[in-house]
């Protein structure tokens, strides 16, 4: 697939991404292009959120928009920064996609009590010693859309960028988490053996990496795998899934796998499982595989029907496929801003809504209960520290229990039970990883939700 | 575009469908298959509607489906019987497409009184000597959904094959009227001229075909135009047309247009505009182009904005998109069956939803009259005596006044203002081309909204 998300570190690894040439190169050997560049090609100093603002820059604007301000999706760098500004609100007329339906009914409407005094709520960055706004941050964080509840009742809400309140915006590895809950859901259930041996599920994986690793380490990423998400080396494992998740005909020389499923099948084991927390999307997809095994239904069918459908949803949402039509489970997931709000509030409110329970408690307690932090120490995030990683969530062990989900461009929903705050937010930094806007993003999570606990409580 | 509508004369011209050898052979040709064989390779005798429900032939069913039972876009039969089954229900998951937004509003349910005894109403197909039930008729049409109101109440309701309440289905050339009917609304409403020649909106058309004529001409298919859409022949214009408007990449040996806008800005005149009713699916995307040169806007953002996000639909709709991006004018639109019927109901209520005016009366007014009979005649349906074509609508000029929208698989809008009836099918017949299944469609419609009279009023 085109856009599985980064892995945070190997941004720390190249503290100044670089126009990658050989990635140029090796997109031009596939032939067809395969391959976008993500977020390599822009320079030292990015432009700042305003000068790369879609509306801004023009692009698809006019009938048609002018030859330099066309994204195509054969485009090498249509998920490029500041191109990638646009892509993350229109990945669907960019490639083929499978609908998330919200159901028939009426929407349940979030309840309003706007405070904007929040723009003044002030926070110091990591590792810096400048306050700075929460306003300014949103700046800071190329933010497209953040929505804030407290008590389930929103109290911030703003829209940048490519995106608004009718909008759908690329949720990138969030939708790992959703996988990860949806699989968490069958393990509560009892339909998923948490203890099981993946092969025993999913026959044709027998002979990858992933035959002889339990569903709990593939749940928490604690696989041992041959799998390199580095996105600045064309060598990189990332580019052989890239290409086989491409839902476009491949050219006729190429002799890899086709589809998601094809390259999971060929992934090869590095190391032991169960030993280190490894942030790979493949274990999100094959996560995604053991799902519509074990339920019968895509990770698609079994959001919209076990949740989507049933949560008040405002909007469809919809994940990009493969050429078979197989959900991208490790970062195709598209939504409407507050129905990320809205799942938060449901992970927060224990999986009821609306009097209605849509999830097992139990799910839930074991996503907030955080995985191995020994594991988690092991994969070296210098500002994580103390976290650990559950089900695909991101689990702060702070003293409000916060959690998250988390997105290559400074995607998030963060969950803190204490405070009763939720946090839903679409983004598109210039840089592809977290380390990067997790000074200017972190603390002001925290920050706000304090403000809210101290004023309005 | 893959699917541009068929010409129903080229059915009347090939009573039974050949297998396309020189298609396959153009299609390979191509290089990368930009070409779908529509409808081209079922025996003469097709399977029944029960025997092609793509249930039971089970495409795309399990993870993954087996290769078989694979549909491709890239696929040279993807849109072939008995594929095309499938298909009609899932563009999406084949080829990017851009949404038209319900907005985030309460859809407003429509009433329903049931009346299961329409089942058993008779008729006689046209040209046949034995009566058949409606209950008949929807499985000879090969029927995907169909819905009936009367008095604006849903009197009938089935769905069959790929479709259900909650899926969305191709309207295929039913996509032309939504977009004529955009187009009159901006004449109404005095933003278009229709007298205009269409060089002074859109320059780009001025050395097609197109410049010279009025907008007008283009709005009821009265241009003479050098484009065939007889998909029998591999030499036709609208295979090169499917080529330009297919969103996959381009061989490296093509030289031909990449974008409908491009196609559009190659064609040549035959004839002179303003003498008989052409039925060419390329003055609809024409239409398109001028709309959105005029509002601003393009066709799926203006249906959202005046019609889809107003009229309490419960679905968002989508259209296909090429390349670029432009929606695809001529047929590529997909809904929800029961908000079709929701947009016919708009039109029978004079352009008024919920005590709210979306549509000038005088747009609609327009359409009910009809268009020039004797253009009409020259174009030679022999099914169709009598009917004229107004706005990108089919006039029946019967004495109910009843006027339709009409895709190529027997998808279709009928309203009936003297009957209050409104029926909307949509369905995947194996024969492109509407004079296959006239014979049963038209007098079982009229049927029904005589026993409606009769029977209810």
């Amino acid at each position: 697939m085109p856009y599985p998300a980064f892995d945070p570190r190997s941004i720390a690894r190249h503290a100044r991404p670089r126009t990658s040439v050989l990635s140029l190169l090796y997109a031009a050997i596939v032939g067809v292009t395969l391959i976008p560049l993500i977020a390599q090609a822009q320079p030292a100093a990015p432009l700042s959120a305003a000068d790369s603002n879609p509306a801004k820059l023009g692009w698809m604007v006019g009938s048609p928009p002018p030859a330099d301000k066309i994204i195509r999706f054969s485009d090498p760098d249509y998920f490029s920064f500041p191109k990638l500004r646009w892509t993350v609100c229109h990945f669907r007329q960019l490639m083929p996609t499978v609908n998330v339906s919200r159901g028939l009914g009426a929407p349940v409407p979030l309840k309003r009590s706007i405070d904007d005094a929040i723009d003044a709520v002030t926070f110091t960055p990591l590792g810096g010693d400048t306050p700075m706004t929460w306003e300014q941050s949103l700046a800071a964080n190329y933010t497209d859309g953040i929505v804030v509840l407290h008590h389930g009742v929103v109290v911030y809400e703003r829209y940048n960028g490519c995106l608004d309140e009718a909008g759908q915006h690329g949720a990138m590895s969030v939708t790992k988490s959703l996988t990860g809950l949806l699989g968490e859901m069958l393990v509560a259930e009892g339909t998923l053996d948490a203890t099981a041996k993946v092969d025993t599920i999913v026959p044709e994986l027998a002979r990858s990496a992933f035959g002889d690793a339990t569903v709990r380490q593939v749940l928490d990423m604690a696989t041992g795998l041959h799998y390199d998400e580095n996105y600045a080396d064309p060598e990189s494992e990332v580019w052989r899934y890239a290409a086989a998740g491409n839902p476009l005909p491949k050219p006729a020389d190429y002799t890899g796998p086709r589809t998601y499923y094809e390259y999971l099948e060929t992934v090869r084991k590095q190391g032991r499982h169960g030993v280190a927390f490894g942030y790979k999307t493949i274990n999100s997809d094959a996560l995604g595989w053991i799902i519509a095994r074990v339920s019968g239904k895509s990770v698609a069918q079994l959001l919209s029907e076990r949740i989507w459908s049933r949560m008040g949803a405002e909007q469809d949402g919809y994940y990009t496929v493969d050429s078979i039509g197989t959900p991208f489970a490790g970062g195709g997931f598209n939504a409407g801003l507050r129905d990320m709000a809205r799942l938060g509030q449901l992970l927060l409110d224990d999986g009821v809504v609306n009097g209605q329970r849509l999830l097992p408690k139990a799910a839930i307690d074991d996503i907030r209960s955080g995985g191995d932090k020994a594991a988690f120490t092991k994969a070296g995030y210098p500002l994580l520290k103390g976290w650990s990683y559950r089900n695909m969530w991101w689990v702060t062990h702070n003293r409000h229990g916060a959690f998250m989900a988390r997105g290559v461009h400074g995607q998030a929903l963060y969950i803190d039970p204490t405070a009763d705050v939720v946090i839903a937010r679409f983004s598109s930094h210039p840089v592809a990883g977290n380390a990067i806007n997790d000074p200017t993003t972190l603390p002001a999570f925290a920050a706000v939700a304090e403000y809210l606990v101290e004023q309005r409580d």
